[in-house]
């Protein structure tokens, strides 16, 4: 019985071929051709075959050679990262931040601009060009070298990139951020709760790189979740999952109030002992804890990451935040404080653009070699 | 650039052609050898090889050639859904149901043997025998002839089959379930909770056939819960998921007491518009529903399916639990009753074992056809 291979199969085989170099390119500095070959299990004639198309192409380069053994030394080959730019954003209360990475997901060029939580629209969308013209123009890009852009923002969004809810930012429910980001460059854009992308940041380049099911808890002056299951972010079916402080009872609601205005000093009391204080980051950890039972309970998680602007003081959360979850968890999975604090939101945006592109290679909208 | 194809790579496309021959057939009574090819996308040489090696290996037989147009009737073939059998079981707390059935999943035989929740393991274990001896018999097989038992049990169960933890059933906590039912059918035995094999179940046959992500909840003596994320039964990171009752504020653990000793005359009672029988019916909804918005908050499903005893009773549940739901979540989803009732844990447990059986034939483990 013979293999099958239609035009369309051989097409397809090319690029997966292709992107088998790549990946193994990827992961390392440089290799030779000897070495692709038995990393990818293509022969030699078709390694080759594949890295001069794509060094045509330009998505490899040759890296120096080096010498090992006797003889000539063999050619090495490298990924060039450098290929194709992505833009990252991040729309927070107070700050917008927008930064452009490489292929490898290594930043460029960060912008950010301060805006306040009682901007209207206009004002913030006008910040948000701001910090998306700063980070091109520090780059040395112009919108058009941009592949895809990852948009993070408060609130609930759609598929389609528009703000379906947000109650933190006034005039912010409707905002078709993707439509006002694709003006600025226009390759695709991909809008995501900024929960959502900090969980996937955390997965990618944070504490959670080994962890399949995870939950992520935005502790801040606003309290939020995002899922990572199975390695993916969970969106939910009208991308509304992790919204658990819906539910008066699981206190999430409640629980900055306990804090006051000035969060920071509440955590630098406790920090020296004063009994007030301590007493104030018990309430709110109690209530954090409630909720974040809730989600631990329902998906069984491998474990728990803390960012957002609080996980600064996870000397003084950590510890009560482990007890409680213990009192109400039948298992309860490790807790991690994030390790990317204010970066997490927009390397996940960084990240969504990324997995765009590689959409495309996969796909093969984006051609990798020619065809056949 | 040719296709790279090595011996192995060879050996596993002739599984993979065979396993979609298999799976197309699976779809339909019967095909022709061009409707074979044209839905696998095989050419016509390759097609009639596979079929003519799984025929001579009875996963395929052949069924009545039937005229069409002009010329000799084409032949036809069918998937033989009796070349194996799997072993499903549901050990309850009143009663113990074992089932053989096909490679379809199409039950041969139920055997019901009943206990009470007061048993001790023996005389539960000795039950179970006597309902797999009895199911094996009326099929006329010997436990030899099974390919792979699903088992259903009440309470935690870890990845080897082993009760962990039991609150329902005395003396439970502990029972090796796996090797006791591997002594009566030696081939792989799965254990499960109920409730995710009921999940699992409504997902296959029942109500959610079409539903990627879905909520199941067991509504009975007890309430639990089973999750299905991406087409997939969710277990968590210990087996653990859907524990939302462990959180006394989320209302599972006090909601069947609104209804007494006899649940069942509290739901005929309301029926008739018994005032204390709504109103007891009510507060258990509330109950249910809490748990239930926490599930839903936490995941955004398409679809919540209420399954269990009382779902018997959907005529007085299904609109109380809808109005609680729409109260505490962002997008309730689409609420339906179970239509497989009863049955749905001892389905979930064939599927169990069917996914067994199908994941040793794709990764080669059960060989379709002869290596090359």
């Amino acid at each position: 019985m013979a293999a099958e291979m239609s035009g369309g199969d051989l097409s397809r085989l090319r690029q997966l071929n292709a992107l088998a170099v790549i990946r193994v390119l990827k992961g390392q500095p440089s290799l030779t051709l000897t070495e692709v070959a038995k990393r990818t299990g293509l022969s030699r004639a078709s390694t080759e075959d594949v890295v001069r198309e794509l060094l045509r192409k330009g998505w490899v380069a040759e890296a120096g050679a080096t010498a090992g053994g006797v003889g000539r030394p063999a050619r090495r080959y490298r990924f060039r990262a450098d290929a194709g730019r992505v833009l990252g954003v991040d729309i927070g209360g107070h700050k917008i931040r927008a930064v452009v990475a490489d292929l490898d997901g290594n930043v460029q060029h960060t912008a950010r601009v301060p805006v306040t939580p009682e901007m209207g629209r206009l004002e913030r969308l006008e910040a948000v060009d701001r910090a998306v013209e700063e980070a091109l123009e520090g780059a040395g890009l112009a919108g058009a070298d941009v592949w895809a852009s990852g948009v993070g923002t408060t609130g609930l969004v759609d598929g389609g990139g528009k703000v379906m809810l947000s109650e933190a930012l006034p005039e912010w429910t409707g905002v078709d951020l993707a439509a006002h980001v694709r003006r600025l460059a226009p390759a695709p854009v991909l809008v995501e709760n900024d929960s959502k992308l900090a969980a996937l940041a955390e997965c990618w380049r944070g504490v959670a790189r080994y962890a399949k099911d995870m939950v992520f808890l935005l502790a801040g002056l606003r309290t939020g979740a995002g899922l990572v299951i199975d390695g993916k972010l969970h969106r939910g079916f009208g991308n509304a999952s992790g919204e658990i402080g819906a539910l008066p009872v699981l206190g999430w609601i409640r629980a900055q109030e306990h804090l006051g205005g000035e969060a920071g000093d509440v955590f630098a009391a406790a920090r020296e002992g004063d009994k007030a204080a301590l007493a104030a980051v018990r309430k709110y950890v109690k209530d954090l804890a409630l909720g974040a039972s809730a989600l631990v309970l329902t998906l069984d998680p491998q474990m728990v990451v803390v960012g957002g602007g609080f996980s600064r003081s996870a000397d003084v959360l950590i510890e009560p935040l482990k007890r409680e979850l213990d009192r109400w968890c039948i298992r309860t999975p490790e807790v991690r404080m994030s390790a990317l604090g204010d970066e997490a939101v927009v390397l996940g945006a960084v990240r969504l653009a990324l997995d765009d592109v590689e959409d495309r290679l996969l796909d093969g909208r984006t051609p990798l070699v020619s065809r056949p």
